[in-house]
């Protein structure tokens, strides 16, 4: 991470005078308002080499020295992934938007070891959505991605229309620069569990950013934690470091430790231990959060996706790159492991959440 | 094409008893009832090869045989870009906006001159959706791929999600095979400008399902134009072979003729003249559901896009492919040529439209 995204206020001035809408442009208009400022990065001398054919005709054209390519795509809607006004007082902004649009993509691609390269993002806007808010949104995923490190990375097409929610996709590529894929599957016995970046701030930050109790403005600790789900920042370069350093198996933590940690034990074929003592170190920056909302932090750090952390399984004694911490180990799996027993422990037993959810379980778009 | 996509009913008929809903499985559950109809290409001994490592990780790895990849994405929004009901009676099935995602996503990369390899497709369901849209959706765009003749292609990764509108956004990546990218830009004075696929059809089509005075299932030819709306079938193939001859400038016809002809024409600083016998040809076929609507089906050859067949531009005297039939020829553009003169005529003089849109204009989503 060269830098944080840009400072924002949570609750920004609204802008005097009446706002001009995407619905008063035609969408050629719209696009000459929004590219510009797409487009940053690919003028950086750092990442012209590989976008061969920017936007403007049918397909961007993309070098992939080595080959190959990693790929992925994630979706953010209104009301689902974010909420524009929280009860609290809070907005999300088109910079948070796009900020987080960054995050979860880029670590999708850090997770395979690999070096992000460029992405095409669709934007679904309401006609009555301000001019400024995919213009935010631009700025904060140019900014995002210099601020985690990808700065190589270029915007290089995408798509832009009309809809009754708001709603982005973006799809980012990837280059490996000749290592193999990092997989979910290679966790072998007695390898270290090490995490980059962080799990649990972005869901104390959606707690407090849903409950009354908490008035943006009031406490930089805790408009830490809302900024952390409202702007994560994940560790990008932290991806290529681990795969150079040696790493097994790699996961990026949108889901959870709990669920993502057991993705990657049930995918090896172990049980992951985590160390107790880590995990009550990453819930102590979260307990002033929990006081003010009677909650447990230690739920958070096990259950939190959407800091976009990264967890890679080293074997044993492998110096660990600088961004990353010891959080666990690896376990053999019992003769007759089955799915009914958790793949995940803390300190050798199964973890036991204070808010009851079924162990192991992170967020679920369709869960009933 | 190989062959057409599968006939389906314009009304198909409602299943007896509840429909089981999206909202009512988890998204693991969902996903396990989508992605095996997902993966069908992708086990075909054709398509094995450049699917270095499938779905079920952070990221997919598809190979870049000549060391680039081109890459385009597109939006489909309920009541946007189609409609679930259309006011005759008709319906927009799952199978349809897969086969439409497909050929509008396949279509982009075509007009590069370049082979679809991979696809990530991101599907966002409001909880009241059937199960069996997705699962619609998923055959809808791997027929399509097979339909199309990009049976190479592959499904190799996604996002399901949750929203309150149906919206899907396919990204496609393709693979040039070593050729360089046919641009927009490379169309010479005296060049022959040709079509692959069809142009108007689409329009047609949709001026039918938008009227009630069209019904579906009492008149074939209505119900062939209704179905290039719903199921368009694009030329992929064409875009290779068209690059294969020497094409040097090429587009996908998504906007209308008029308008993507109009783009070429800019890009390249030449103007083109279509031959007025050859849009009299396109629009014949279209004269029963004009006759049926009081409409001009000219406009529809000129205006309409959404059929994406494949504009090119060849050196004069190059041999057409098959696919492609000439329908125009590139003049030099006049010494002082600005944006309020047509890039794009017929016959040698500026179209003249029956409905008075102003002339090059084709789809806005913006539009106010």
């Amino acid at each position: 991470m060269t830098r944080p995204p840009a400072e924002q206020p949570l609750v920004p001035d609204a802008p005097p005078g009446p706002v001009p809408t995407v619905g008063e442009l035609s969408e050629a208009e719209l696009l000459e308002r929004v590219l510009p400022l797409l487009l940053r990065p690919a003028a950086a001398p750092a990442g012209a080499d590989q976008v061969l054919l920017g936007p403007g005709d049918d397909c961007a054209v993309v070098a992939a020295p080595d080959g190959r390519y990693v790929i992925t795509t994630d979706t953010q809607v209104q009301d689902q992934d974010f909420r524009l006004a929280w009860p609290g007082g809070a907005v999300t902004t088109g910079y948070d938007t796009g900020v987080k649009c960054a995050a979860q993509n880029l670590a999708d691609v850090a997770a395979m070891g690999a070096v992000p390269s460029a992405v095409v993002v669709s934007l679904t806007l309401p006609p009555g959505t301000p001019v400024s808010w995919p213009q935010d949104f631009a700025r904060g995923l140019v900014d995002g991605f210099e601020a985690m490190g990808a700065d190589r990375c270029a915007v290089v097409g995408g798509d832009l229309g009309a809809g009754r929610e708001l709603s982005v996709t973006a799809t980012v590529t990837g280059d490996l620069e000749g290592r193999d894929p990092v997989r979910r599957s290679g966790a072998g016995e007695g390898g270290t569990v090490a995490l980059a970046g962080t799990t649990g701030r972005a869901a104390a930050g959606v707690a407090l950013l849903e409950d009354r109790r908490y008035r943006p403005g009031q406490d930089e600790l805790l408009d830490g934690l809302a900024a952390a789900q409202l702007r994560p920042c994940a560790p990008v370069p932290a991806g290529p470091a681990a795969a150079r350093a040696g790493a097994t198996a790699m996961i990026d933590l949108s889901d959870g430790l709990l669920r993502d940690a057991g993705r990657v034990a049930a995918a090896s074929g172990v049980v992951v231990d985590l160390d107790g003592a880590a995990v009550a170190d990453l819930a102590q920056p979260l307990r002033p959060a929990a006081r003010l909302l009677g909650a447990d932090p230690r739920d958070w750090v096990l259950t939190g996706g959407e800091d976009h952390g990264l967890l890679a399984v080293f074997p044993r004694g492998t110096p660990l790159p600088g961004m990353f911490r010891a959080i666990g180990s690896c376990a053999p799996a019992p003769p007759a492991h089955d799915d009914t027993l958790p793949r995940v422990l803390v300190d050798g037993r199964a973890p036991h959440l204070a808010l009851g959810h079924p162990v192991g379980e992170g967020w679920d778009h369709f869960e009933p």
